[in-house]
């Protein structure tokens, strides 16, 4: 079921998950283009970015930003083209940066758009390396982690759009850099394409043994963006004045409950105490917006340098979303996950 | 049993503690006094600071500092004069500041001490407000802590040499200020005394509630000191971008394993992410060495402005001393505990 011109189809919040989402959550609906009135435009969607936070926007808990409502369209990152404009600053064609969520169109009044150039060879690298995983990874790493040459950073989810470029930042700061993925091929990419020391794949019975054993000078920086069991296994090992920068937790997002005992929370402070620790949580978008020139600029010169690499993994069809976002949370996808909404031209 | 010219009463750790430390585990001896060879100074001990950091020194575990061994004699920041000196740069009767620990003698060949002014009004002061506790509560508090006017800072053991800082300081720089300490007593003098705007006995069975209560805006900075029951009365309070210095956990220190669950440790780190929190431990010797300075002129002008009230317990004795720092880890204490070890002058 392809895009078409005349049909608006979204995919809506049917209802909030317990634990995974599965595909009675989401519901896909369909309903007229809208029409752009005065100083609106019209965007259709090329690509949609899916990402790890979303689960939490499907939750009511409180958060950094509010929840998508039952019944509403699930949010998220796209590049669009300007369908129609009746906006003076748009132009039928223009490549746009939105925020437009799972559906075919929308409208938009100008509001938080960013043009893209109109040459660009993968248009989709605006939700990637050169969007919003690619900056988390750059201030996280840069801002928060502060590597220093010779140090050991240690990154999970190490295929990921995040924690692929955290590990190759890491690289060109002269760390000794030791990802956590799951599965040999995965592993294997982030050591022999991405450059990483080691690789360890987090279904390993021994995920502690092999992270120690991978990192014989302790861990100067973990960046976190799974929690669960590979934190277990990094405390132990992090070093005096250890940074953390905390940018998700994937491998929470499903959690209906706290998990039994014993309470390592005493423990956890006790750690950063003794090892004078630092960890800080941030969203890139509200702690960093400011910064985006300057991370732009030294990330398009290392992807055109060949310095950065970067895998994406396109789904085809909005009607897959769904599937592919279930998938994601299961680390089924490899490389950063974009579904092919509609044509380029 | 006063100090003498003739003997060196030392105060050694006999044993190590398991939970809470006892009588028994500490043992006084008695030897001659030292002579000083060439290039040498003979200290006598006037003041010994107890602080509830020596609990960690006493456990044989990993920590920021090596352990006592056993036999060995207790660590501890003293106040000294010089009783005999063969070093060029001291003469008999110099005051100074020391790390002699629990003994009323020990020799020295200057490394590590600094010389007090000879007219100090109160030179136990070198131990509390203008020595490592003040110092602790003015960089945690304004190098981590990043207090702003309208904010809220929560501090526990709040008339403690720390704590009672912490929150005088947050005073000075306009912030609603809100103590944890234990006792009717305790928490009238942080309000009355010390300008604090409300102050919580952290014996009262809703102290989740009660501290909710005290902070209708939440809480922007939390100076950790204490852990425990506290930290979770003040987790579920804690702002977006709260920042919480960690420089001590008194109420952890003599836990002898870890509570039962569940485990919160998931938990804690979803709140840093969610609330973009910064936590960060510190040990003032290790990390703050260099901005002493600027700490002493400061506080010292605060203080002479009576800006800044301290409040100290004096125990006559070097005998009591193991009994006065098993009572400052229960609470007994109020105010910075010092031993008078001997006379003045």
């Amino acid at each position: 079921m392809p895009q078409t011109a005349s049909q608006n189809r979204s995919i809506r919040l049917a209802s909030r998950p317990h634990g995974a989402p599965v595909p009675d959550n989401f519901r896909l609906e369909t309903a007229a283009v809208p029409t752009p009135g005065e100083g609106q435009l019209l965007l259709r969607t090329v690509y949609l970015s899916l990402d790890p936070y979303m689960r939490g926007r499907m939750s009511a808990g409180p958060s950094y930003a509010a929840p998508v409502e039952v019944g509403d369209v699930m949010c998220g990152g796209t590049v669009c083209r300007v369908a129609a404009s009746r906006h003076p600053d748009y132009r039928e064609g223009d490549w746009v940066l939105a925020y437009t969520g799972w559906q075919d169109y929308a409208l938009s009044d100008g509001q938080g758009l960013q043009k893209l150039a109109p040459d660009m060879a993968h248009p989709s690298h605006a939700l990637g390396i050169l969007g919003m995983p690619g900056f988390t990874a750059y201030m996280g790493l840069l801002d928060i982690g502060q590597p220093q040459p010779g140090e050991t950073l240690v990154v999970a989810a190490a295929t990921g759009p995040v924690g692929g470029t955290v590990g190759q930042i890491g690289k060109l700061k002269g760390c000794r850099v030791v990802g956590i993925a799951g599965g040999a091929e995965k592993c294997r990419h982030a050591v022999e394409t991405l450059g990483f020391d080691a690789c360890i794949d987090h279904h390993r019975d021994d995920l502690k043994d092999a992270l120690a054993e991978a990192c014989p000078q302790g861990i100067d920086v973990y960046f976190e963006n799974v929690g669960g069991k590979v934190f277990d296994a990094v405390l132990p090992l992090l070093n005096t004045r250890a940074r953390i920068p905390v940018c998700g937790m994937i491998a929470q997002y499903n959690r209906t409950g706290l998990p039994d005992g014993p309470d390592r929370l005493p423990l956890l402070l006790e750690t950063i105490l003794r090892k004078r620790m630092r960890m800080q949580g941030f969203i890139i978008s509200l702690d960093y917006g400011h910064r985006y020139r300057e991370f732009h600029r030294d990330m398009s010169g290392w992807y055109a340098e060949g310095r950065i690499k970067y895998r994406e993994q396109i789904v085809e069809g909005l009607e897959n979303a769904p599937e592919a976002f279930i998938g994601l949370l299961e680390g089924r996808n490899f490389g950063k996950l974009v579904v092919q909404v509609g044509a380029r031209d």
